[in-house]
């Protein structure tokens, strides 16, 4: 894949939302030569609780609007779009397309024994089952827990509250029930980095500690695996941003996600 | 407006998803004699967290759908499209067309000394003021507090929860110190009467009981008022149901809403 990559590539990042900016802040440091397009399909968030049809409607033309855009890789940085999506936006577009799922899978795979991989993810995301089939294809089982309050409460900004950690508790207890032997908790939803250090607070109350994976982590990883001709030395990257809604809303939610300010985004409209 | 309304009228109700079967709900009984056609636009929600402009154009298709389907008249079952878009409804059909903010303002001013009405809404219903405009056109002072985690919090079902109490008790406690002598709550949200008990238990426990109003219910009565010529006590209503996304979402979620079972429901694509 790295042949037909050039060496300040652009690289087009989709998500529903504000999430993937997980993805693109690990991404940052590990190919500062690119330039990097982000999209945040904002007007029609979220996805995690929508049908499968109407996912990869809203997946397939956002990710059309990247590759217009001059993305020569596409990393899709949500999970929803990526697990029931990945193959209608692959089949579409003729530019390599990284999702997330498949990453995670491989970082759970090394960090896992034989035990069953606990994920954490949206409704949709475990309805599909993709982390299941993903898991199971490197030899590994999986338990899947759908998590629905967990992206509101972190858009509200209720990162370090009492409210969100009794959530968690609520959710990794019922989850640690259905799989009492885990050693390894894959975070299966861009939304959850924010809010790692209050599971992990959470698993250490239950006296559970577990290795815990970020799929955007992982992601990172991947696609910088396609660029080993980048120097990581080399280079500041640049960032533009486009969504489907509210700009001040945007910069505003997006820097807690990116870690620094978000400038320089665009309104556009995909016709929803 | 009742002269052009027939006997067996066709009535529209529109909602970004399920809430406005809180009105429908409500409305059934008053106007036995009609057909109902509701629209859940359930691809392109949650509205409460989008701008105007996106929430007026998604509003005004979703509108124009149900004067195609033959509605006489249309009800804005939903808070937040009625605050940012009734006008551009209003303008774009030949039909009347009634939203929630309006009733539950006049129900407020009913039930209200001159103490401000607290207002409680999604975010987006809270930044458009439409509540606040409305009760000052009827001389009440208004106190709007967002509280974006209860829509979450309905739909994933914990309608009797500890969490749903500590949520609601977080934002009741900072609303009264904002408007410590309101002795009006006025629900400005049409998911909101299904936690109407948990909220009443909570100002209890708050020793502020306050008089709560719940605009679904005033806005079916403005409706029934229309049609002085139906009586209560003849025929029983029929109702054909739309929605933008996933059907089996829709008949499991909806008759939580709807208090009976949602049949007949329908997938359209509004071009999202």
């Amino acid at each position: 894949m790295t042949t037909s990559l050039s060496k300040s590539p652009t690289i087009g990042v989709f998500d529903s939302g504000f999430g993937g900016l997980t993805v693109l802040h690990a991404l940052l440091p590990l190919v500062p030569t690119a330039h990097y397009i982000y999209l945040g399909d904002t007007a029609r968030l979220p996805y995690g609780s929508k049908s499968r049809e109407t996912i990869a409607r809203y997946a397939v033309s956002s990710a059309k609007f990247l590759h217009q855009q001059g993305a020569e890789l596409l990393v899709i940085a949500c999970n929803t779009a990526t697990a029931l999506a990945l193959e209608d936006i692959q089949q579409a577009l003729p530019i390599p397309v990284i999702g997330v799922v498949q990453p995670g899978a491989q970082a759970a795979l090394s960090a896992s024994s034989s035990n069953p991989v606990l994920v954490l993810a949206t409704a949709a995301t475990v309805q599909s089952h993709a982390y299941t089939h993903a898991l199971n294809a490197l030899g590994l089982a999986a338990c899947e827990k759908a998590c629905p309050l967990l992206v509101p409460l972190v858009e509200e900004g209720w990162i370090n509250h009492p409210v969100t950690n009794d959530v968690i508790k609520i959710y990794l207890t019922e989850a640690l029930t259905a799989a009492p032997d885990t050693q390894t908790l894959l975070l299966g939803c861009t939304h959850y980095p924010l809010i790692q250090p209050a599971i992990q607070r959470v698993l250490a109350s239950l006296g559970h500690p577990l290795t815990i994976i970020d799929s955007a982590h992982a992601t990172a990883t991947a696609v910088a695996a396609c660029f080993t001709n980048v120097s990581r030395s080399e280079g500041e990257p640049t960032c533009t941003f486009y969504a489907t809604d509210s700009i001040e809303k945007f910069q505003r939610l997006g820097s807690n996600f990116l870690g620094q300010p978000v400038a320089d985004v665009n309104l556009i409209d995909l016709g929803g």
